[in-house]
């Protein structure tokens, strides 16, 4: 772990592509037209052949590494990044520069907002171009395939026509994976970090429960809320639940305990008495300042419908995994409980009946499903040696 | 595990017992008066040496085996206990009657509804004397301590000088250890189950989130709701997120999977598409039509200020576990994840560092922090040699 500046690859501009051409979504609807927010990182080579996608969870956005020079500094997803937020620093800074796991001296580095998010790609507030109003729930529900689907139209307007790698954490890794089996031409490498190929039953539990909380808010008002009066208290507890499931017991037990928030004895009150409840509700409030609680739904609703099995391989895992032409690298976690190591081990078991290069590797970290944006050094060392067999 | 009636104590009555002597609390506040609801089943001995106090978790009550007589038919604490609760059976029905763990053929079995509930026993919405007023958030906060202090009461009131174990899960269990802390000269053997001496710090995180969900609702109004339109959507969420800490991922899975409610395919929308969606919105609407949100926001309190070490040891267990007489029978089960068998290694270890005797089992379960409501027969032959052994 080395949270910190370290060396930044410094000051970074986000970029809006408008895209004109009707996107047809999963769902059957048609986005009419869209937008997505993008940064890259390092220099595209003479043969462009050194493309990484990075891809975001469900709380982050374009800003991945250096300074923003926008609006979009305080996206972070987890409490690893909390720092780093702070700094202005992209989320997986760590990860993404000069040196780093994701060289940008040898790479180029892409990451796009998905679709449906709030932070500068077409999402649920977006207006929609046909009644001059925000979409709101009558935005189309879009997949990981859809956002997918959209970066391809990205990559083929900057010229990209391979990619070497695709990343990312948690729904980052869902759709790093998606690249893989639906674009297997163009991707030579997929590294899913915390990730899953179909969220588990008890991941679908919190999601929903999540999206209950903000739909519960009498100011959602079917999704209807004005700017000034949104559904703050059920985004806060859909934050702090998912929050809770990003962490270990282990981790929270190291940072908080039963420590009390500057206090000896009990309030014998509902108020704050202990450290973890005023970490949990500054957690809630703060995120209701940077994200909006319909995107929330959208993209919790994307990461529940997410099943490769389901959407490549008629229920068969190694069917779709079959479709790849990339190598895989599997990382997670031990003490992640909501994308576990059984899940990666999943995964590496199908691309094994199907003859896909690969390799997993479990790494101890007490830092739960966040440990994507923390252990930082033990990621590296196994990114850095698989990108440049990649390379060879 | 044998979920079902089997063979039933029979057609049970709550008792309502009034306390008019006033209540000093551990905050410092006294109540000046109180009622407590509670069942008994068997046969007080001549000796009255038989006596086994059975103590119930959060949403239970003092229903806890035969068929209610009563209104308060409909109480069970998680998901274990549902089909029990359709035909009007207590909670621990399995456990408590002829020829049970807790055989009425030989014990004076005694389950008391504590002090906060909405089930029969005093609480917030309790009618405060010196007001003719509901309490409401004006009820004082209580503890274990102070239920099992009102429950003391009871015993006195009932002629009752000894008692031969005190039981119960999760905050029963904390109610059982308090018994035997508090009363060390009353209270021969003590078991335990899928509890802790203190609720860990992810514990403290899931209750504060739900009692945050209760007070985010705008019908909570300051706890001064009225009757015909109490928080709902609030404790719905609050139940939800309470439910699925009970469960664990593998029954979750094995209950649920990804199936979907009815459906072949996706909706696209935010209605419920997976079965386990269904399930919870089930269960939270069902949680509110037979609990009170502002009990519910008492006795999680009472939950997260449990702390034995705290209040009995100046911090260390075991000084506070030297002071208990009674022999320790501790059961927790695997996939607890709420109250893990660290937990109650932790207690075993004190125990043993207090020179006191105790015997400890983890059993091999897939329902989670459920367990206890369901692994009947797996925590039948433990109990059972355990009680003939403090008879001997």
């Amino acid at each position: 772990m080395s949270v910190g500046p370290g060396v930044s690859i410094g000051q970074i501009e986000t970029t809006i592509a408008a895209f004109e051409e009707p996107l047809p979504l999963e769902s059957g609807h048609v986005l009419p037209r869209f937008e997505i927010a993008y940064e890259t990182y390092g220099k595209l080579s003479m043969g462009r052949d050194n493309v990484i996608i990075a891809c975001h969870a469900l709380s982050g956005d374009a800003h991945a590494a250096g300074v923003s020079a926008r609006a979009f500094a305080s996206a972070v997803d987890g409490a690893g990044a909390g720092q780093r937020a702070q700094a202005g620093l992209g989320w997986w800074d760590g990860m993404i520069g000069p040196g780093k796991a994701f060289d940008t001296d040898r790479y180029f580095l892409l990451c796009a907002n998905v679709l449906g998010s709030c932070r500068g790609s077409t999402g649920p507030r977006s207006i929609d171009p046909t009644t001059g109003q925000r979409y709101n729930t009558t935005f189309p529900v879009v997949t990981v395939a859809d956002m997918v689907r959209a970066q391809r139209r990205l990559i083929d307007r900057l010229g990209i026509r391979g990619i070497l790698a695709t990343s990312g954490g948690s729904l980052g890794g869902m759709q790093a994976l998606e690249w893989a089996v639906r674009y297997p031409d163009l991707v030579r490498g997929c590294i899913p970090i915390a990730s899953t190929t179909r969220l588990a039953p008890m991941g679908l539990a919190w999601s929903a429960i999540g999206r209950n909380a903000i739909m519960a808010d009498p100011r959602w008002r079917g999704g209807n809320y004005s700017d000034d009066d949104p559904p703050m208290a059920g985004l806060a507890i859909a934050r702090m639940v998912g929050h809770v499931t990003y962490l270990s017991a282990a981790s929270i037990a190291e940072k908080f305990g039963r420590r009390l928030q500057d206090r000896e004895e009990y309030s014998y009150s509902f108020a704050v008495d202990f450290a973890v409840e005023s970490y949990l509700r500054y957690q809630g409030d703060s995120f209701t300042r940077r994200f909006d609680a319909n995107s929330y739904l959208y993209l919790s609703r994307a990461l529940s419908y997410f099943d490769i099995a389901r959407a490549w391989g008629q229920g068969s895992l190694a069917a779709a995994m079959a479709r790849a032409r990339a190598r895989f690298l599997i990382l997670s976690f031990s003490s992640d409980w909501l994308y576990p190591p059984s899940d990666s081990a999943t995964l590496a078991e199908a691309l094994r009946d199907a003859g896909v290069p690969h390799e997993t590797h479990v790494i101890a970290s007490d830092y739960g499903h966040d440990a994507f944006l923390i252990e930082e050094d033990r990621q590296t060392a196994y990114i850095r040696t698989f990108l440049r067999g990649l390379d060879a």
